[in-house]
């Protein structure tokens, strides 16, 4: 059977996701078959021709219009200031939504979209992809075995370099748009890993940084993080590492072993027992997705993440599994939320900060 | 303006070239948009599943019925026994035609294709997709500008592992459907790669193993080679290569830096001055392909070669250029063919072998 | 002419800075040839045999009756609670002296040792071996020249294993021998790194943890960093990352470039401009240090370092230049503490700390 | 109780070899400890420093003056030219031997050379250092272990770059000085490490290259390897591989896992089962020759091989076990130099060629 899927947003994200969308219809054991019915954007121009491509149907200026008969999803791949009306509206229309992360520009307004779309019973995905790399749910799948045995240190950085010469009037660099900046973009994904792979943040420390005159968010923040099970470690974010393209790492060190992740080296994981790190090729059959795709050693790329987001969300419709643990929850998104605001006001207090709690 | 694609195979293979057909649609500036209508295949029930996945309106197993007046193209997925008979006929009928690899099963069968698709004025591809890999590309283009200056070495090798323990009864074992083992499998593709990236060779000397008795291709192949314009080098292809899994490997060192590819890192080109090796992520806004995926640093995966080839394909047959020099042509199949049967009288005889060139 | 030298200690470090000595006396062009002629020790047999092992002719149990007529320099290579009152009364019995790190067992007691040296205007260095890696000189050579331009990151990392299964009763976790764990005995090199490749570090925010129950010194200690030219930045200490053996790293990027560094990988640097890391083997000619060993690619291993630090002392004391910057001084001893301070008292408050300036 | 060594040659090898005595000397429970007693050179300007450096107290022009009453050890680190009647007059004289590679300049003339030797009973080592690399040694000791399997492949490699704008009035140009270039220079060292891990190689088919007109001797060289136990492979020696510096490597793939080398990271082994390469610090307590040196990590140059060598030397002096199979005996030595002649048959016949054997 097939559902109806209504997007908001056409650029970067958008032909992401409409890939995904594409190559997940064909995928064995698909519980249902999306198609992409519908697409908002500002830009008329831009908005026919990414119709004429992808062969939407439907393209309108207001994502309104996207809540239609015809529609089972509703995908939002907004602006972070675009997150929380469309999201709310879809699913009080009985849509099941994704919506692309962080979820709000706070955990406050993150609690307010969590909140609203609780109370609608529909399916709700936060798009933190990076879950849906091979080689991450592999390192997710190795930690809840217990094969690291205890956790002690846990260090987890997004480093980008375009941040020097960007264009200062890009969307990303308006507060109110964005909400933040390196903070927002991409520190919330490794606080999404974080707490998928290591367990809940209790406290922060850390600062922020402006390497850039007048810019209103951020350009780098770097906080030293303690876990409630007692694992220690750093985070940082940053769109100043020259030399660094897309390097989102992590490396976590258990009593009787280690994992050690490269988004530029999408495919493979380190796994250390006490006798050092084994590079492995996340492709082989057993692997996580890798019935979806190749023979052993055939590497996916990053856009792949997105079908694998997909397959997840029309399983979780379908009731086949929850979208946690393994897909980020809107709560997971304001959890994240929670760990990004405590990280800002350890770096404008100078304080350690204990993140607030979901019972809070 | 549509264009409909046919295809023979619905394995793998054919898994891979019907998504990217449907990926290659999304291609801002795409000549023409594919559409497969037709596919056939041997075995009735998987048939059906891959039509009903890729929505394929007809599905065949008679490739006879392949050829017909909506199909423009004639993709050649099967196993190399059925190289040759299907594709000249598709291309006597006027379809442009695209053939897996190798293209015959030696360099005679590859000839007679060469010759009679030639004929017939169509446009033909030999399905190399290791040329459409970003970094392959690259390397192409550093090559081409002179930049290593006097070429002096090139060593080649494709190392997988799975022939140990391998199924038997596969066809990739079968004298008779797949012509050779590693060889036509393997080292066509390194020899593909050889003369594109650094030019004819002359003489190549060798040894052939089978490491599993009785099976009645190569396990495994090893050579040196000398290239007409006096590099030299060693080439190597085997089943057999514990610890591997998809590691398709050159290095080419000229007088004034090297450059140097892995494909189980396919995103990376490493380019050597004389100071040593730079890590370069094939993914930047000038890189090859590029403009039709994401912003650096968002790897792509194997699959995505299909697209790239795809899309060239579409150019070619639009006129927009050559299936060469940067896509295989049928002649480059034929030429592949006649290195790799060198190979093989070398390794018989124990003698240096003249590879046959195109004029003889 | 030959200068005598006094050891104190004959341990590990003992055989370390024996075998220097003795290669550095084959040092082409080194200022005068050093000699060992005095050894002191806590345990008669084992003092007997490295007397025996190294041909060293006095061998004692009291350090004092090190400071002899025969001695130019003592060394004092004892435990850190050893290092102010002999390394004091050497001085100021006219020796030149050489202090294993970390200075003092805090910023306090190294400046007292500071002080009391430098009233004896002796040559005095602080044994931060690593900087005498030629890949890290070389790094400090690139940072000096400004070719990486303004710096924005700085991480460093100083990552070992065995902290787990350990000895309890070794000295370096007795708090009066030791003075503190990771912080004094790792943090303390990456601290004096940070200083001497990046700058005076302004404030400190951070956490120290003990992983093993009872355990008197810090297992593992982590940071923000505030560099006072404006760049931000990790850092870490811990005997507890599984799957690493002795990892020192750091990484740091300016606008116009970055360096990175591995100890588990010392003849590298990683030195990147705006299109990706070059991998250099710090072994050609023009290299630190390399004058003194081999053609290119012939590495250098860890022990290597004193035999430079060796050379840089006796030209010192030859009076061909300063101790500093190449060196560490007492005073980087200190200075470096003071940030090690600083740690602690960020990790035990919870509040952001500035570090001690030199003047207050 | 002390032995004398008498070296002949004082250049780059006679400092290594020097240093090596000097340190093997400190090594706990070496059998008896070395001392330089005198050398031989050319030049009487540069071997008067040498002598006044490493304190060697004679220094001679006429290496004959070299076999003298304190002399127990004869090193012949002389051109290759100089290899044959320096060593027989020791032997004759009863001192043992150490003679560097390649042993002779062809089989025939090591065979003369390893006869004369045997013929009197002293103890003779071919100083191929890499054996005592440790891990080169490890990787012995896993072969050994049996751990590998069956093996199937093995390619070696020693790849440097410095013949382009080489010095043309160097020795190593010299064919009657040299006797070869890449061959004797660098794939003798390949070629024994083969011999070493893998076992005797039965056939070779392969190539010679000089890049350089008019230089008297080979610069790279190329072949295909049949060992007698059923493995295949690839050697390759070149003084042209531009970007690489002394990448001397090997991979071994077994049925049951793999090893992999690379001595621009000497103090690394990577080691596979069938799922992938573990990267393995060879500094670990139970790991070849750590007991000489430092606490895990704690990486070892270029350099420390010599002092291997030498403990091995001197312990097989004493009798506690023979030079091999560990280190090359004289029979090594000609039984490599065989494997390069064979190469240089197949490379000017162009057919494959038999080792020869022992026996014949």
């Amino acid at each position: 059977m097939d559902i109806g899927v209504a997007m908001l947003g056409q650029g970067f994200m958008g032909r992401a996701h409409a890939l995904a969308i594409g190559r997940v219809a064909t995928f064995e054991g698909v519980a249902r078959r999306p198609r992409l019915v519908a697409v908002a954007g500002r830009d008329p121009a831009r908005l026919a021709e990414f119709a004429a491509r992808f062969e939407v149907p439907r393209a309108v200026t207001d994502w309104r219009e996207l809540i239609a008969d015809d529609v089972g999803i509703f995908a939002n791949l907004g602006p972070n200031a675009l997150h929380a009306e469309p999201t709310i509206e879809a699913a009080r229309a009985g849509k099941h939504v994704l919506c692309e992360k962080p979820l709000g520009r706070d955990a406050q307004e993150s609690l307010v979209i969590e909140r609203a779309v609780a109370a609608t019973g529909v399916t709700a995905l936060c798009a933190f992809n990076y879950r849906f790399v091979p080689a991450v749910r592999l390192a997710r799948q190795i930690l809840e075995s217990g094969d690291l045995g205890d956790l002690f240190h846990a260090r987890f950085a997004y480093l980008q370099a375009w941040g020097a010469g960007a264009d200062e009037s890009a969307w990303r660099f308006d507060a109110s748009e964005a909400g933040s900046g390196a903070l927002g973009d991409l520190a919330s994904h490794v606080v999404d890993l974080a707490r998928f792979l290591v367990g809940e943040v209790d406290v922060v420390t850390g600062l922020e940084q402006r390497f850039v005159e007048g810019r209103a968010v951020d350009d780098a923040v770097a906080a030293t993080l303690r876990f409630r099970d007692g694992a220690v470690g750093t985070l940082e974010a940053t769109r100043f590492a020259t030399g660094n393209v897309n390097r989102l790492t992590f490396e976590i060190n258990g009593s009787r072993g280690a994992v050690r992740f490269d988004l530029e080296r999408l495919n493979e994981l380190e796994i250390a027992d006490q006798h050092g790190f084994r590079r492995v090729l996340v492709t082989e059959p057993d692997h996580p997705f890798a019935a979806y795709w190749w023979p052993p050693g055939h590497g996916l790329g990053w856009d792949h993440t997105f079908a694998h987001e997909w397959a997840h969300l029309l399983g979780a419709i379908a009731g086949e599994h929850g979208v946690g643990p393994y897909g980020a929850t809107f709560a997971d998104g304001t959890a994240a939320a929670r760990v990004c605001d405590a990280i800002v006001e350890a770096a404008r207090t100078g304080s350690a900060v204990h993140v607030a709690s979901a019972e809070r």
